[in-house]
């Protein structure tokens, strides 16, 4: 099944654009869940028990694992088993930004998608066609190509003018032009301006976008400004706000009420 | 120690600017090694222990070790240790292509420099300084960032001309003015004109090169291009020609040939 199926799947059962980032910080968890034997595992299974039925997706960032070595790579991967042998329709997108020359790149595609066995990843596009094509090969995969990063500086080599227009815009324009159904776009929820340039030019390409969350006003513009015109194909996601929402041994239903929330602000959007 | 005191005295002791990329394959490597318990670190070792007094740097590319999942990253793991156990003037560049938001990218920063405890890595500069900073904050270590690549699309997005001057040179232009002393820059061997503008532009920072060895000119006119005014900080990795020239059991033996042939030949443009 291709990705876009699945995840069309997945929003029309769940009523859900949104996406929960995965990211555990051992300081940053319930202190009590430090005792067990894989607290990083634990604190996801927690959040996945109680938002299964709320997300349209899953996104761990494998840095937060990679921080606590091959031990914090075990914790994901009983995590990605885990959401596979309980939650097999629920896509998963490992967000690890790779990316190098073809022959590299095949090994990381190989790792991302045999290994780790996701159902999307995101990618540098900034080596060009070459270094992407072991990626597109797998073809029920969504290779996410990052376009545009939310973070203040982004703008330094992002933004930068070329023929009046910022070089971001430029690269989207050629990536437009590439033919492979499983390319994503990953932009930045923080810009709603660029979010809608981005949508004029894919009209049915699935974006993912993050960040959203922190104020209604950037849900909603993000919302509409990246949606598509049949109200689909935008994946929203949010991390922090949903998963670190309590410490308390009741922070898996205060993430249930976080994730509950946001999805429907989001939907409120869309209709 | 900071890095460039690392590289200056191994670059001093082993009389070379070689650097061997540790990019096993296990379809690639010697037959007989697959009989042993871990093929790919033996495989390592074997040339680690053949080719060490002629390097100046060993750079395993991560993404070989991911295709295998954990089990690769253990192999890597246990190199890492093998050279800081036996071999610990050799600086290692761990090739990783990292890059985030950051938050994030501190989670790559502990990764890389606490876990994995090399001495530099090689990072995607597009988000911006914010995301850098993270990385910078290891002081002793080095920061290798991604300019220009070798592979023929790179010119794709990396060349796209800006008031007359290719992206990568107006962004490296951009990073010149970053005030931090252990700032690396990658730049591919195969464009000597690249690396010739770029060593003009940063006249003493330490330059990776990679792709060095296939042919003489190109190993000529890269060196030439990118060696500084007293014929230093500038590492010239090669990985294929090294590490597979040979499928026999004398294979360390022909790596150790192939090392010693392409440092003298690096050698004798330099003085």
């Amino acid at each position: 099944m291709s990705f876009r199926q699945k995840l069309n799947n997945i929003v029309k059962k769940n009523k859900s654009l949104l996406c929960v980032g995965l990211d555990p910080d051992l300081e940053k968890i319930p202190k009590y869940l430090l005792k067990e034997k894989d607290p990083i595992f634990v604190f996801n299974k927690e959040i996945i028990d109680a938002t299964f039925n709320l997300v349209c997706a899953y996104k761990p960032n494998i840095a937060f694992y990679e921080a606590y070595g091959i031990e914090g790579l075990k914790s994901l991967k009983k995590t990605i088993e885990y959401l596979i042998r309980h939650y097999k329709d629920i896509p998963i997108i490992l967000d690890a930004k790779r990316g190098d020359i073809e022959n590299t790149a095949a090994r990381y595609a190989k790792s991302v998608f045999e290994y780790w066995n996701v159902d999307a990843v995101t990618v540098y596009p900034n080596l060009g066609l070459d270094s992407l094509l072991p990626f597109f090969e797998y073809k029920d995969k969504l290779i996410i190509l990052l376009i545009k990063t939310s973070n203040p500086d982004s703008k330094t080599f992002q933004d930068i003018s070329i023929d009046g227009e910022p070089y971001f815009l430029k690269m989207a324009k050629i990536i437009k032009d590439w033919q492979y159904d499983n390319i994503g776009i990953f932009v930045g929820a923080s810009y709603a301006k660029t979010l809608k340039s981005i949508r004029e030019l894919f009209p049915q390409t699935i974006i993912l976008t993050a960040g959203i969350g922190a104020q209604k006003a950037t849900v909603k513009n993000a919302v509409i400004a990246g949606i598509d015109k049949v109200g689909q194909n935008l994946i929203c996601n949010n991390s922090r706000e949903i998963i670190y929402a309590s410490k308390k041994s009741d922070f898996d239903q205060i993430c249930r009420k976080k994730a509950l929330g946001l999805r429907n602000l989001i939907n409120k959007y869309i209709l």
